[in-house]
């Protein structure tokens, strides 16, 4: 279907018009009227003249693109959240070097496996990334079966594709270094317990504790800021005594900060911080956040490079590939101040 | 070329199989075998069977998305600054209400204008927004001429289609709030001039400081923190006197924090700080960043719509709409300290 039979100049003599019009008539210029438009492209469909990677794709029954699936929430836009461009510096990076374009899609409350099972099968894109995305949720299981391809970013399932990364490691070096500084309770803000994050990571929190020897007390948050500053609050009036709070997610630890600086409570003097995912915030907090690295450019490189794989029939076994944590601990982590008896 | 003649289950029989395999088969699944694959695909077509998107806007000659061109740099991911993701909400939102998809396209050193004319003479995209880009650059000259469609954002240049904002609305306010608050003497951390963006602000700021009888004094920079942190050093050495430092970007206004964190120099009491952009950092900086609002989303919004007014050839005459810019006065900015007389 592609050829380089005839030349731009043959497709100008066919038609009647300059060389320059060709590829302004081929392109849809405004410039150029719908009749001349359709004498160049009758000319240009006779002489087989195509420069189209649309049509090379489509011979080949490709879209030479993959579809990054993003949450459209109603209360802020979608990449406001440092997450999701991390995710896509990762995912647009590895495209490139394949020679794939991503494709941005948004995925609302509405949205249905058979629109989003559309996008592949009707060759917009090639194959789903999935960002976020629930621990139950019936439209997998829909895709699976129509073998479809998509892999999970930051989620696994049994049988299928998947990118994550294990909490442990970072947690682990997050809970060394409390236990150094002098923490023995330690309040935890929970993440979303809907997402398999919330709930490995509140997991991995509670193992910690109880080989540590560490009360933990444990606040139900959602990942979200507001939930952080929330969680402080209610963590402080019922367990006076913590001297750190971690988190599972930076945006959480951002609003425990913000609490304490409203409140007076000096951190890291009074109260340590902990966050999870040394997303871009984190670092300019202030003080800069001490925080679980999770390797979320990483992710999406990895997931990008496993769709495209699968598109071109390099992988066929679904697997999950689990990449580490790590911790860096900045000045919102301190020695544990001494347990006030009475209540704050 | 679209129809809905024959059904899955046509396909199914012509070629033998099951119809969950004419879809798996359909979509390249790694579980169907080359060979069904090759029988499917020969049903399909031979049924006329077509569930094919591409294939539709192939049939218009659309490719049904519009580029989003982002600069690769080799420094940092492309989408760490909050520039690109707030423009990127922008463009998203706005495609989707629309009916297009957004594809990313990494722009390279060596990225040529024919590489990027082809993205749409092959028919990948439909048009093509720029997110940054220098006030001198022959590749406009080059697409143009093609035919291409293409929009600027935050650019402008005549004869071609863009989207930016004012810098005087915000800045007039921010200048009204800087003499409010008594300050005479005023550093200003410049932007990189090789874009309109960094010219017009500078242009922007002379004017005022000349119109209030103000000192003011200009550092180059290049809309980096690095610039700002650099400037601040240079400014305060040059110009004792000065109480407050601009800057043309947000980033180059947390460099004049960090610096003035790490020697002793409290914001705002020693030296207040005005920001440009008010992008996520503004906002969590330490203090709270006051700044110039720049419609950056809006920006992205506006630019989505005209592009693909532009290719349904619903606008045709170039135009640069210009949004206005705003101020936001938090907690960076203060009451101008009495003017130092010896070095500080």
């Amino acid at each position: 279907m592609s050829n380089t039979k005839s030349s731009r100049a043959d497709v100008a003599r066919e038609a009647g018009v300059a060389e320059s019009t060709v590829s302004r008539a081929l392109n849809d210029s405004p410039l150029i009227s719908d009749e001349v438009k359709a004498r160049v492209r009758a000319a240009a469909v006779e002489l087989g003249y195509v420069l189209n990677r649309q049509a090379a794709m489509f011979a080949r029954n490709r879209a030479g693109a993959i579809g990054m699936v993003v949450p459209r929430y109603a209360s802020f836009p979608p990449f406001s959240r440092a997450y999701f461009p991390a995710v896509l510096d990762g995912v647009v990076v590895a495209a490139e070097e394949r020679g794939y374009f991503v494709t941005i899609i948004l995925e609302r409350e509405n949205t249905t496996a058979e629109m989003l099972a559309q996008l592949v099968s009707g060759r917009s894109v090639d194959g789903l990334l999935f960002t976020v995305t629930p621990a139950m949720y019936d439209r997998y299981e829909y895709l699976d079966a129509e073998g479809l391809p998509f892999v999970f970013i930051n989620n696994y399932h049994d049988g299928m594709f998947g990118v994550d990364s294990l909490p442990e490691p970072g947690m682990r070096k997050a809970f060394a270094r409390a236990v150094e500084l002098g923490h023995q309770q330690i309040g935890y803000v929970a993440g979303d317990l809907r997402f398999k994050n919330g709930q490995d990571r509140l997991a991995v929190f509670q193992k910690l504790c109880s080989e540590h020897g560490i009360v933990g007390v444990v606040c139900d948050g959602d990942f979200s800021r507001t939930s952080g500053y929330r969680c402080c609050e209610t963590l402080l009036r019922d367990d006076p005594d913590i001297t750190m709070i971690m988190t599972a997610s930076d945006r959480s630890a951002l609003g425990v900060l913000a609490y304490c600086e409203e409140h007076g409570i000096n951190v890291p003097e009074d109260m340590s911080v902990v966050g999870y995912d040394d997303l871009h915030p984190a670092q300019d907090a202030f003080p800069p956040l001490s925080t679980v690295q999770n390797p979320i450019e990483k992710s999406g490189w990895t997931a990008a490079n496993m769709i495209i794989d699968v598109v071109e029939g390099i992988r066929s076994e679904p697997t999950t590939v689990w990449l580490d944590t790590d911790y860096v601990d900045r000045q919102s982590t301190g020695i544990a101040r001494v347990p006030r008896k009475e209540p704050a």
